[in-house]
């Protein structure tokens, strides 16, 4: 949570948080201000002190909404750096930079940098800044383990409360797309056609999605997976915009919106095949449910997350199909993890990773129980996909419901 | 262009670009891809030959639309390079860059680093990188200027048709907002009611504005500014989402969409006052409309953007307003920029900036105008905004039309 910033900092032997980028977008930054349209802002954040937020002057009403002591750049003229960088562009940014960092008290010590923003911008001025500040030593951190995704990894009530929301908004969506799919006439080699006679095609599908999410105030950054036959057997491909929608192919449907603004997100799929499932479809997802459900029986709080993804493999492996467990990288049947913590990231930690030692279903952990099995070259792959939370009472809550159903009946 | 790319990285002595994050909403990897649900990719382009994109296992599919060389990282197998590491996880990412770009034939020379991406875990594995590789030098460029702000400046036929579309798209939207705005019955204090006699609010407006450009295949990653009386007052004020919108008073409304998926942006901006304009509110248009007009009418293919800029504060410093030509940073007349590039990003080269002197309106860029009057104290605000491309034939295209009236009479 917020709270154990300063503690996972001293963990970690930092000294401060440089967060760097927009407060939208930018999950670091998001964190500590509750974004808002305050672009290029620097956050400035000392162990055990408050954090500052220096920003653009025409986005000081912006800036004073997140409740953070603000500070406009205007405080330090560009007239003026311009002539102690002797117009070195890219030392401009340096030396406003080391202001800013010894108008916070920082003149030494380690200094983590963060944010999703602009590589080259920031890595210019921090190697710039770096010959300016000996005494200082800008750091980063690993994707998959940092402050902040420690920090973000247990979520407060209020926090649980959004994501919840998201999720009631994710299934609404869901319904509203399996009636619209099974409303459709269906011609000639089982294609579903629209009210003019063309085939309804994924793109079709996906602009309905986004209209849906975004009357409901949602966005969808990082898009839909929305595939059909082969496509569905590769569990990151969006589905081909073009390929028409079909009765009896599996189509997988994996919707993770966020909130207005970068906020929390939701994460859910389902596997559909629409009319009627052959039998080899079927007992592929019957393979999969019946996984789904033994992880939810056997998962308990304060469990290894990796030790859910170890059971997953063998619960596949035992019906035949390969694993990650004693297979590198496959690329036909269970091709990745059971799940991930999510939040204000979509993936975030807890990680689902067999060698993990760190990774903990402990109270406060929002995450998803996601199996499935992959044969693209079958024409065929099959997800299952809810997102849980580990209670404080030792039990799991799932965030949101929605029927399981692989055979989605056509209303005509 | 993107055929000047070559030429570009050698006047500025670079011989490799490392770009680095997703495919979508990254700008210099979505230009060089062309988009699509490609997470985490590496992208290594060596001077005068063909870029390799780097990929998860997962999204093959998705990384061969691009079209490009393209090469999954299990190539690289995480077991050999944990070993390799000793469990390092930061150097992990490290080795693994060495190998790809050795595999690109890089071993020495000055590696640009690029991409809109997660800065802490990049930095850290650049920081590693450098270690292992003493004879590469990984450099950063200024987020004002770089090989594909250079690159992006001059557009193709091809992108400008995008970009027109997306015009189209824009003003189609805009003129929805209009007609709804104007459709509604208003009721005590000039406050507009909706069906159920609730004040109509800015959240209300751009939940709308949010599904109207959903409809059309639009996304509005950084939001939108629709923003009243003291609000508009301020040039970035997104507008406060409570606020109810009522009669007489300047509403600023800008909206710079993009294509799904993060393509390219459009950028427009009217100011409203819906049933009549106060005396004070229509001067200030007026003056807004004269100033944007004479800018029109003297600007040429080929001059210096920075020279519009200063025409600009001219022309506002006549009028009696405070400008950026001498006075700094001012909070309250003309406070900003004339206009600035766009493309892929929504703020790109061509920069509007009296001190700079390489922003030329050349033929092929795409550009905005978009002169303003700022009195957040007097409870107002008026901007205008079109799109322009400098045309080969010594001509500037408006890139969409729209009416630019500042009184917006209501229906009933």
């Amino acid at each position: 949570m917020k709270t154990d910033i300063d503690k996972i900092m001293q963990d970690r032997e930092l000294d401060v948080l440089l967060v760097l980028g927009d407060a939208e977008h930018n999950s670091p930054m998001y964190y500590l201000t509750g974004g808002g349209h305050v672009n290029a802002a620097t956050l400035i954040k000392p162990r055990g002190k408050d954090a500052t937020l220096f920003h653009n002057d025409m986005e000081r009403e912006e800036a004073a909404k997140t409740g953070l002591k603000t500070v406009s750049y205007s405080k330090y003229p560009l007239k003026e750096l311009r002539k102690e960088a002797d117009g070195d562009m890219l030392k401009i940014g340096a030396i406003r930079l080391q202001k800013m960092l010894t108008d916070c008290g920082v003149t030494s010590g380690r200094v983590g940098v963060y944010g999703h923003t602009d590589l080259s911008a920031s890595f210019s001025m921090l190697m710039a800044a770096q010959k300016l500040m000996p005494d200082v030593e800008f750091v980063g951190e690993s994707g998959m383990d940092s402050v902040f995704l420690q920090a973000m990894e247990t979520k407060t009530e209020d926090e649980i409360a959004r994501i919840r929301e998201m999720g009631r908004i994710t299934t609404e969506v869901v319904g509203q797309v399996k009636d619209f799919l099974t409303g459709h006439a269906v011609g000639d080699d089982e294609v579903l056609l629209k009210a003019d006679g063309k085939p309804l095609t994924i793109s079709d599908v996906k602009a309905k999605i986004n209209l849906w999410l975004a009357e409901r105030g949602a966005e969808n950054p990082e898009s839909t997976i929305f595939s059909i036959g082969r496509d569905a057997g590769f569990p990151h491909s969006v589905g081909t915009p073009s390929d028409p929608i079909c009765l009896g192919k599996t189509i997988i449907f994996d919707i993770f919106p966020c909130e207005a603004g970068g906020g929390y997100f939701y994460d859910f799929t389902r596997t559909w095949c629409l009319g009627y499932a052959p039998e080899a479809e079927q007992k592929l997802y019957d393979e999969v449910r019946e996984v789904y459900e033994t992880i939810i029986e056997k998962m308990e709080v304060g469990m290894l997350f990796g030790d859910v993804q170890k059971l997953t493999c063998e619960l596949f492996e035992a019906q035949g199909h390969a694993s990650p467990l004693n297979t590198d990288a496959p690329l036909e049947g269970y091709v990745h993890s059971v799940g991930h913590g999510l939040g204000v990231n979509v993936h975030e930690r807890p990680w689902a990773r067999m060698e993990q030692k760190d990774g903990l279903l402990q109270p406060g952990v929002v995450f998803t129980i996601e199996p499935g099995l992959y044969y693209p070259e079958r024409g065929m792959g099959v997800r299952i996909e809810n997102t849980y939370w580990a209670r404080e009472d030792g039990t799991f809550e799932r965030l949101a419901e929605f029927d399981f159903g692989l055979v989605l009946e056509m209303k005509s």
